[in-house]
């Protein structure tokens, strides 16, 4: 089995047996074939990924968003063991594009979650380092459906809450949740708008010692601010619970949670639903994130593009017509190339 | 004057000057030309438009929203008379991608709004005709571009609570106001999702008679609430008021309420700021909604899309496989043109 862990490149069987019994060393090399940006490793990558999608699909996907600070990795430590103490197989992922820039990017620490990351029954995988949101998210993506083949039956993925990759996430998840401290209202002014309403479970995180009266109250604050906005999943008006991941109190009620969601979502058909919706919409973004990124990539558009916005901005030209005039002027050089 | 209405083309000149000059009849007509679908419109209708982009940019762009029943064209109606009579002049325009689809759409009723059409302050243009959402979004900014060079200072954009329009109206628009109905809480959810949380002023209608109670109950909830979420606008937290289109209680301090929020974004900057991301935005989505459409229509891609989709959610293939397969065909198609 040594062999895998040397630098032989593997062949396409080795790599699809190897995640389908989940040798982890396998599907960690798997996952960084995946992740790289060399021409060389994409057939090899998508050959695999087509190889093992009989396989994926058979997972609970979560995704976890909340403030910096509302203890987004001790949770899923927390929460991650508990579920993999019962036999359950848990992969953390993280969706993080500025994972390069900014230093202390979640799940870029490698002390962090350093128990459940040692579990036989888990898997924890920092966030792809580098690119764009689009690079990052296609990347989690096929991430996760080699988690899911090979055999992890919860795959949690963790977002910072700050931004656009929220809706990334919410698109490539079956349970959306947002962690919260216990002081309600102010903090949520550094989250992103709209988050709030692609929310199925809100936790209150650091209910313990002098903490846990004010969590209770800003339950109570949050069930009567879900009441009245709209579900994002029909019939299921966003639970609201206190948590402790430093003490455990509540912990296990979390997964209760999520199963009786799960199950509601099984029970009103929107669970097929809402995976289609995931397959659609992925490929849709890929496909037009591609598009997009070859024609700001062209070199004429390049050189073009600033001086045509600027026009625009300084009331020199119309926009509509500074950009039908700029794909005559593209499409003209690409037909003529 | 009365050439204008006849059918003889106008000269560059006279649309220029026309609408410089609130001549309503060359008004709309060039906003026909702006909404027109002809190719040999198009060159016109830009030129226009640049003429008079130095007279643009001076009024309050108000984006008005809620569930149908909510009482929209009521209120603006009244809203609209009572500042047309204080001397502001008012032009309302809507943003409805299904109005070629569906009956009794927005404005698309000419006996609605029939006092403030016919007011000389005022001016009522119903949703451009068809065409998809993309399409109707750029005419509406033309015709609100238009409106300003003729003098309007008051410009409100009326759109339907249910859909993807409400984020596109918010995009050109300076204060963005909901329309509630007083029974608080359970029409919310025909509401699409993340409204609340782009709203400037919630605006509770129909507080009169016995309603009255119930509207001043949902203000205090919907204060409780608002309170919770994140700030659209910094430093705002969304107001909250009780009206009645029909007795006229609470519309004159809604052009208060307006006036104070319009202060604070000119306070702090923000004014200044949302405009520039107006122009911005306006310009990407353009460039990306034209070179996203040229692609699905070239009919390679037209004729090739739906088979390659099919087997990417049968699972026959990787999302990210099938998209670059389809794309490196169709830039051998279009550079081998």
């Amino acid at each position: 089995m040594d062999v895998y862990k040397k630098r032989v490149e593997l062949s396409l069987e080795e790599y699809v047996e190897g995640v389908r019994s989940n040798n982890r060393a396998v599907l960690a090399r798997a996952i960084t074939l995946v992740e790289s940006n060399a021409a060389r490793h994409f057939s090899m990558a998508q050959d695999v990924l087509t190889s093992v999608i009989p396989q994926t699909g058979n997972s609970i996907r979560i995704g976890i968003t909340g403030v910096p600070g509302a203890g987004k990795s001790t949770f899923i430590e927390a929460f991650g063991l508990k579920l993999a103490e019962q036999g359950h197989r848990v992969a953390v992922l993280a969706v993080d594009p500025s994972s390069s820039l900014s230093q202390g990017s979640i799940l870029g620490d490698k002390t962090r979650m350093d128990q459940l990351s040692r579990h036989p029954n888990a898997f924890v995988r920092p966030s792809p380092a580098g690119g764009n949101l689009g690079g990052v998210a296609r990347k989690t993506r096929e991430t996760l459906l080699l988690c899911e083949a090979a055999g992890y039956d919860i795959i949690m993925v963790e977002t910072v809450g700050v931004g656009q990759s929220e809706v990334t996430v919410r698109s490539m998840v079956d349970c959306f949740i947002v962690l919260m401290l216990t002081g309600a209202g102010d903090e949520l002014q550094g989250m992103k708008k709209g988050i709030m309403e692609m929310v199925d479970i809100m936790l209150i995180n650091k209910a313990d010692g002098t903490n846990r009266q004010a969590a209770e109250q800003a339950k109570v604050e949050f069930k009567r601010m879900f009441h009245m906005l709209p579900s994002v999943t029909e019939g299921w008006e966003t639970e609201i619970d206190t948590v402790s991941a430093l003490t455990g109190r509540g912990i296990s009620e979390c997964w209760e949670t999520i199963e009786r969601f799960h199950q509601h979502m099984k029970n009103t058909q929107q669970f097929e639903l809402r995976r289609k919706e995931q397959a659609t919409n992925w490929f849709h973004s890929l496909l037009e994130e591609q598009i997009l990124k070859r024609f700001y990539d062209y070199p004429f558009i390049k050189s073009q593009l600033p001086d045509v916005k600027k026009d625009v901005l300084l009331g020199k030209s119309s926009a509509t017509r500074a950009v039908s005039l700029l794909l005559q002027e593209y499409e003209q050089k690409i037909y003529n190339n």
